[in-house]
């Protein structure tokens, strides 16, 4: 494909916030920066309104900043690295055989790297797998890949659909099977290593249940003539990651050496080419190098968290005079970069918003971020890691680039317990102080950050068309847990299965602790004579709908809510998730033992306590989210469920959603659920089917939905 | 296809039973009989080990009894007829089209009378709708038919899928679409009328949601230039049933008169040409006769049911002389058929065991049955309703039948309660008398009657062989309701939502009273010296699952249990059931007011009071039979769950398994799981998994399963 000289921005007024505009905020997936000549490439994802999908496009800037051309287009685009000695591009992308791994040049032509030629359907739909692809059901044949330092060796993963018997499933494998919606066949991937124009050779080959061989890559650390390489034991239940060796002249994986880091992460490494990480020491969270002798150099406290997943990275200078890590400040909440001195001295690179999606050359010195806040659109930016000045490269293009920003304060607030979340106000487009405003407290753990309409915190509520309408849109993350041990402890004990505290203790350090959070963001911005604290609405998906659902079933806080596709912390949510309950809960469902626990915080047993209307959208019909709608209708609350399709009976949306125009209906229909809720204002159509049903809710709280009687 | 002989039956000693014995019991599915020369014709279905699915093999057997010819297989045959003035019959059958009408000749010759060329799919699988078909996955064009009496008219239905919307869906849509494992596209059903040679009429329309156009054929009356028939509501939650007339001239429908039946049921006709019914009058319960202009006329007081489903039909003499009805006679429990004539006296045809599947020719004077008993094979009779004589025509052959019979004796108990339950005791093949034996209770609701080998009751759990090995077989029903108003006004405040009766007084004379039963059964047959109380098993699918669970969690009665494909009664169902669950519970799951009603019945909330090992075979993974499952297993009870396959990942195996190869294994499986709870012996191989694992659960409780973490 020739390349394409990218949108040119249009000279015009500033505009509005849409849902048009929403739509067409691109999601940057990756950056890459070329040693050779300074030129950037990215991917962006962006809404194809015309094909109801997303596309992802790869774009190339040149060194100067002024021309962003657009390589390629694909239905996915995913690993984009500047090959080391070459001055291409790699990438995996679907060029209509499935995603397989292309070489890119400077010129915008594309050859393939890797082609298998067998290939696997990946997404949420009928036989495929799960991918985390967020996006239409694909084909896969290569998965993942990574370049030696020197660009001689190139590790690959395929994935196969493995050929297996009909069978007899029993006690966990029937478990699991009542997990999924969509049937998935069972998945190999294959590793192999292919050295110049060798015959690849086999390296390892691992069940897709390999949560290391499937999404990570494998988490190659390069030798000169080995290779090490993480596996993750088969036993699902306590997995184990392990670290083999493959010798590249052998061609036999062996055990590595006690020293290399069996982790489910890629090791971030210090300047002394050691393991970097932060841990409680004292009470204080400090960050420290581990080298492989058993030496520890401390750099001292930090309120960091190192190569955050929604920010990820870390380069090292060839000389080990210093590291760099891309940094989540969790106190703010945005992202940075830290530079590790091998003296011991440590500098962050920063601005007052975010930077993001960093690349550096192989020099460590040169890189290349996205520039982007709460209210700044994005922009690429140069970084010098030796003066950490930060230099305008191009900005991002699209009709959101050319709305007014918005007003947004960063804010920290301490519940009664004591803990800070932090988070911001989002203003009405014309704020008048002195007046009070309908709110919208938009939530989604700890995404409430310095990002431009993240859809991680966003998802289907259009925040910035919010703060058009008139509402105040409180951006509100939970109380970090790296501000206090207790709550780190909570949180470990969560994911340990609860062995150490009461399921009521954990309960209140988690969920009631959050809407402890949300109350003083309440009363707070009441107190200010911002908000009106009668017409306030809660909105999260995900974590946000566990905040959401226990919010409105244990405090008269808020009018109205918008629950999206949750049903954690459910009874039926306990079928998969018996570990996380006996922490949270203590038990099954029914266990006398834990009925209290139960009683205390499932959504749906605390029905009768609600006194909001409770909206929940949903991707897939969740058992949980439907046992929440069920008791509340039963309840006589107002309450409502609405199912977004994916493109076909066959497929599903996805849990970020995936179809443009269910992303548009479901802010529409967000927009209307808190018009209607906290202003009074009827939804569009004066016989609508959904104005009728809402008002006969608000009128007479409906009954229990009667279902046919079927006894199986 | 040439006539085939039918497999001669070897002369040969007679046999014990096997697992092979049990899976070649034909399941008889229609008889019809010739007016024009008295042949029979018959439709069996077989399990066809080579191909590892069930087959359907329309037979023709001579007047005189002495050849059983095959004229047809194939993957569905239903609905049999003799076409009125014709010698042919008419059948829907699949030779490769999908199912379509045909007509087949007395030499065996068949021709298609209606071809749809759309056909949809039907079954357990991925985008097929479900037709209670149990058997593979079929492509339907023709569902249902009937022919006017004197054959003139034809009236039959297809079935196709609508092409739908991609569309969001809303609260009821959404609890529905997460009631089904596999997604099911949007059907309609056309009817059409065919008079000779005329192109066809189109009658009427339906959504497939209409089950009466759906599953009932529209339930047809014929006029001589009109059509009654009947269409259910839209509205899923009340549905109403109405008549509607077809008018043959003008090809409309307009309302039936009053006076035609709305109902689910084909009416059943008496001499007089009303409708037949039992009601109960000061107590008693009598057979009376309906007529249109409001007139009754008594027949006295009856313990039957009218044209039960296992057996149905209903014929009446031209002149109105007498009527036919096939009855079931629930004190006994076996088939049979009741003369009732015009001047008021009433005969039941029987023998000492069943007639069942009963056709008659036009004149309602000669009808074919198949006799059948608990322990005697089925055979085709002959059978005058003027006379009430029966004679063998021809007994149905394969290995089955050349099994020595077991002994079985039909025993009526009374439990503390003061209600009845029906059911037979099946002896060991070697019974000696004074001892003791392990015995297995079998249940099934109202289906431990007199018939061969009914999977209706027996399903997976092979009753012949646990008697050749040494067990005392009980087939036990649940205590029948038409022996009192009490427990008629309890089934009837079930189906209804329950508005009558408190939830725990609705439990104790539905599950509890069965639970009585069990105990009255065990207890006296242990005080007759037959049963060691000490070793004694519960065996029950569907609602004999509900059964089994409630009997292991409220009583010490079992040492071990096999509870089939079921999982109501449990939390996870009120989301698809909240009507039957106000009934049972009196609220959802979780509510306060309901609480002691889910602690007093819901198994898994009771696992901990359970003192049997559990075993669960299912043919999808139930959500109610894993919460079950993981409840036992929290509660170190000995506990395991075992999933069937379907064909392909693509479809399940069904409610009464289909596949042979499943169905063999499941029974193997059960008789090795009672062996071994129950007799102390290990599963077959020293090294088994099953065997390793049945063992570590006797010496130690296992703890609960832990599933990774994920917070949806």
């Amino acid at each position: 494909m020739p390349p394409i000289l990218a949108r040119a921005e249009d000279v015009q007024q500033p505009s509005r916030w849409t849902i048009e505009h929403i739509l067409s905020i691109p999601e940057i997936k990756d950056v890459a920066v070329s040693p050779a000549d300074g030129s950037v490439a990215y991917v962006a994802r962006r809404a194809n309104l015309t094909l109801d999908r997303p596309d992802y496009e790869l774009h190339l800037v040149s060194a100067d900043g002024r021309t962003d051309r657009i390589f390629a287009r694909s239905t996915w685009l995913d690993r984009l690295r500047s090959i080391p000695n070459s001055p291409d591009w790699s990438v995996l992308a679907d060029f209509g055989h499935g995603v397989q791994l292309y070489q890119v040049s400077s010129h915008g032509t594309h050859r393939p790297l890797v082609v298998s030629s067998v290939t696997t359907l990946v997404g949420s739909a009928d036989g495929a797998s799960y991918g985390f692809t967020n996006t239409v059901p694909l084909r896969f044949g290569v998965v993942s890949y990574d370049w030696s330092p020197d660009g001689r060796h190139l590790l690959y993963a395929t994935l196969e659909t493995k050929r297996a018997a009909r069978k007899v499933s029993t006690n966990e494998q029937v478990t699991a099977a009542s997990a999924v919606r969509r049937w998935a066949p069972e998945q190999i991937v294959r590793y192999f290593l292919r050295t110049g124009s060798n015959p690849a050779l086999p390296v390892v080959t691992r069940s897709s249940d390999d949560k290391i061989a499937r999404y990570l890559g494998a988490l190659p650390d390069w030798g000169v003539d080995y290779l090490d390489y993480g596996i993750q034991g088969d036993d699902r239940n306590d997995p184990q990651v392990q670290r083999l060796r493959f010798d590249f002249r052998s061609g036999r994986s062996s055990p590595a050496p006690i020293g290399s880091a069996a982790n489910y992460r890629e090791t971030v490494v210090g300047p002394h080419g050691g393991t970097l990480g932060v841990a409680r020491v004292d009470g204080v969270r400090r960050l420290s190098e581990h080298l492989p002798d058993g030496q520890s150099i401390d750099y001292g406290p930090t309120t960091a968290s190192l190569s955050d997943l929604r920010s990820p990275g870390n380069w090292r200078s060839p000389d080990g005079a210093f590291a760099i890590v891309a940094v989540r400040l969790n106190e703010q909440p945005r992202y940075a970069l830290l530079r590790i001195d091998r003296g011991g001295a440590t500098k962050l690179i920063q601005v007052p918003e975010s930077l993001t999606h960093c690349a550096f050359t192989p020099s460590a010195t040169d890189g290349v971020c996205v520039r982007e806040g709460v209210v700044m659109p994005p922009q690429l930016v140069r970084v010098s890691s030796s003066t950490g000045a930060i230099s305008p490269l191009h900005a991002l293009s699209g009709p959101f680039a050319s709305v007014e920003p918005l007003r947004a304060e960063a804010r920290t607030w301490t519940n009664d317990l004591g803990y800070k979340a932090t988070g911001f106000i989002l203003y009405p487009r014309h704020y008048q102080p002195g007046s009070r405003y309908p709110a919208i407290l938009v939530t989604h753990g700890s995404d409430a950050d310095q990002r431009f309409g993240s859809e991680d915190l966003q998802w289907s509520y259009p925040v910035q068309l919010f703060a058009e309408k008139g509402y105040v849109v409180l951006l509100v993350n939970a109380p970090y847990p790296t501000q206090s041990a207790v709550l780190e402890e909570a949180i470990a004990d969560w994911n340990a299965c609860g062995d150490r505290l009461p399921p009521r203790e954990l309960q209140r350090r988690i969920w009631l602790n959050t809407l402890e959070a949300f109350k003083s963001v309440v009363q707070q911005t009441s107190r200010e004579g911002l908000v009106d604290a009668a017409r306030v609405g809660i909105a999260g998906y995900s974590a946000g709908s566990q905040a959401a659902n226990v919010a409105v079933t244990q405090a008269d806080l808020f009018k109205a809510a918008s629950s999206g596709d949750g049903g954690f912390l459910e009874p039926a949510s306990y079928r998969y998730t018996s570990c996380s309950y006996r922490a949270v809960y203590g038990g099954p469902p029914g266990d006398p033992a834990a009925a209290a626990n139960y009683a205390a915080l499932t959504p749906s047993y605390r029905a009768r306590f609600a006194n909001a209307a409770i909206l929940q959208q949903v991707a897939e019909p969740r058992p949980g989210a439907i046992d929440f709608f069920q008791a509340l209708r039963a309840a006589g609350k107002p309450a409502e469920i609405t199912l977004y399709p994916g493109e076909t009976p066959a497929s599903d949306e996805t849990h970020l959603f995936h179809v443009p125009s269910n992303r548009r209906l479901a802010m529409e229909e967000n927009l209307e659920w808190f018009d209607f809720w906290l202003r009074d204002m009827p939804p569009p159509g004066d016989q609508s089917e959904r104005r009728k049903r809402w008002e006969g809710m608000r009128q007479k709280p409906t009954a229990g939905p009667l279902s046919s009687t079927s006894h199986p």
